[in-house]
């Protein structure tokens, strides 16, 4: 790749590109974001404080090589390639399109992700392939696990360190005679996400079936990504409201009390989903403004409506040796009731963050290239 | 406490209090928040689904006690003694006022919060003093504790479990022939949060001294809240900027590749402070729009020339046997050029997430009852 050409001006200057197109870099960026071995450690960190460049700096000299040399006024030289400074444009409609999760509903029933254990233990290329169904569709079933205990942290220690909370690095959801969380019941469960009441509850989920001889007890999984793009069409305004209104999660048990306020429905600066936070179980006493609380029910009211609703709900009766692993904040995760006396249900579960989920797809994709699933 | 009386209205009742004051209650929100068992599971835990109560539901008959009996058309009784209803009011003027942190200047230097190994490690009165320090004051020094290597583990672990990170539960911060951080060089660092990088930074850091016989190297420490409140004085323009701008961060290691975005003050709903994100050596290149980059760098020139300022910063320097202990994502840290040859310097460090912290002094509050340092 290289430049068509460059035009000057006070504070900036435009690059032209082969294509027509073209990108504004203003001076300040561009001395800010010199890589040269004084300005960047060979560790990659920067050592150019951000501070020491003025802000209406401009350079003494511009020459246009196959990509950019600039000179400035205490003599300091930085050199673009044409590459970098395209893949690092800011202007709006440059910029790299964000990864898209796949939306389903209930037909996804039909056709589960799922990739066998030996694939995922023993292969990097089968590693990724489940990286990126988990990413794409934030749920994957791992088929054909050894029924051992502790084999789940094995299997979610391909991808990372495990995330530890209150309830350990490992936890075993069974029904016990003094449970510290509704989880360890026969309860049903309505479709929900772990740690809402944490600051940053974990990314992902892995559940592995070592036991499951009772009655009753199906998994029930639903995309809450999708019933949040739904909800955004059909009633704007309960979306509106829950992507606004700060709702509080609250856990209490004998040696923790854990508390945390968020909006159920999270975007970001571009108004991409990024985070579901719901669980029924675990609501604080909503203390939305007096003036707001009708309204507040009413949108929860919607989005829980779709949640539960049947399009939306996928059910499937784990067996042993399955291992499901969903992005906690994106498939909310549920169970019918089971009745204990009919045999024994045994599940072993923990947690991985996606900062380190996602790291591990990058450095995997280093050696293999991005692709999709 | 009492209730004076109540007034019925179409989707609420209005409580008089005996000081004068009244509270709204939607009839909704007192169904939907019913303790009584077959709402609420023994653990605390909510049983009843909010979708199942109807938004526009109400009570049958209400009777005042001392508190409040309701009854619903489908002949479940709820029960609210006075003094929970007074304690949840969501009238805004009624609700608990935030615990505000002391925010701090260079003045601080002259008596800098610390308390001792021994209170910390042998008494919850002692460990509880250090937590309301932290807590307060986002920093606090604990000495004479013993340089045997782990021990930082022991102290934090006085707190909770620790924080795994891409640079593990323990990192040793020493200059190393190898180095995948610039912490690990012999570098001056200005001062930083760690981690800006990560969707969620640890939120407690502790860093122990077991050697320290280098030349230089003094620790550099500064409140940004006390920064960020300054500059929504002084620059309530930059101060907008930076809270509602999302800035990337990154690290790129052997194994890792760690990325997010955040805004690098940031607020909550109420608009008190509770994260500030800040390293220039992590920084990407900012993607702000084309239209927004001069005014985004000179935002972030004013909110660092705060935390480089001398009427801010402290200087100091650790002795073997000190652990410094702070909110990272409030005090931010740097220390001074060191000379390697001249002496070894040997930290160890460790993280506690923020959740973890409030919880240990919620419990331990249970007993003792809240205070503040």
């Amino acid at each position: 790749m290289k430049l068509s050409g460059i035009t000057r001006h006070v504070d900036h200057l435009i690059v032209q590109w082969p294509d027509g197109s073209s990108s504004r870099f203003h001076y300040v960026w561009l001395r800010d974001n010199c890589r040269c071995n004084r300005c960047k450690h060979a560790i990659g960190e920067r050592t150019v404080d951000v501070l020491s460049i003025p802000c209406d700096i401009a350079p003494t000299s511009v020459v246009v090589t196959d990509g950019l040399d600039l000179a400035w006024p205490d003599g300091h030289v930085t050199t673009y390639e044409a590459a970098w400074l395209r893949a690092n444009s800011y202007e709006v409609d440059q910029r790299p399109a964000p990864h898209r999760p796949i939306l389903w509903r209930k037909e996804l029933a039909a056709d589960l992700p799922e990739i066998s254990y030996d694939d995922v233990m023993h292969s990097d290329a089968g590693l990724l392939a489940w990286l990126h169904l988990l990413r794409d569709y934030g749920l994957c079933f791992v088929r054909g696990v050894p029924t051992d205990p502790r084999t789940v942290v094995d299997v979610a220690g391909r991808i990372s360190f495990l995330r530890n909370t209150n309830f350990g690095i490992l936890f075993d959801v069974e029904s016990k005679p003094d449970p510290d969380s509704l989880a360890y019941t026969s309860n049903r469960l309505n479709c929900h996400s772990d740690l809402p009441n944490r600051e940053m509850p974990p990314g992902l989920q892995f559940l592995h079936c070592l036991v499951f001889e009772a009655t009753g007890g199906d998994s029930i999984l639903v995309d809450a990504f999708a019933c949040a793009d739904e909800l955004r069409r059909v009633d704007p305004a309960a979306f509106e409201l829950l992507t606004t209104t700060p709702i509080r999660y609250r856990y209490s048990g004998p040696d923790s009390e854990l508390s945390a306020r968020s909006p159920i429905i999270r975007v970001d600066a571009d108004g991409e989903l990024f985070e579901i936070r719901y669980s029924n179980a675990l609501l604080a006493p909503l203390d939305a403004a007096p003036e707001k609380m009708i309204d507040t029910y009413r949108a929860i009211h919607s989005f829980a409506g779709l949640l539960q609703s049947s399009d939306f709900e996928i059910k499937t009766r784990l067996r042993a040796g399955d291992l499901m692993s969903f992005h906690n904040n994106r498939v909310l995760h549920g169970r019918d009731v089971f009745d204990p006396n009919s045999g024994h249900r045994h599940l072993q579960g923990c947690y991985v963050d996606l900062d380190d989920f996602l790291s591990r797809i990058r450095v995997l994709e280093r050696l293999s290239g991005p692709s999709s699933a």
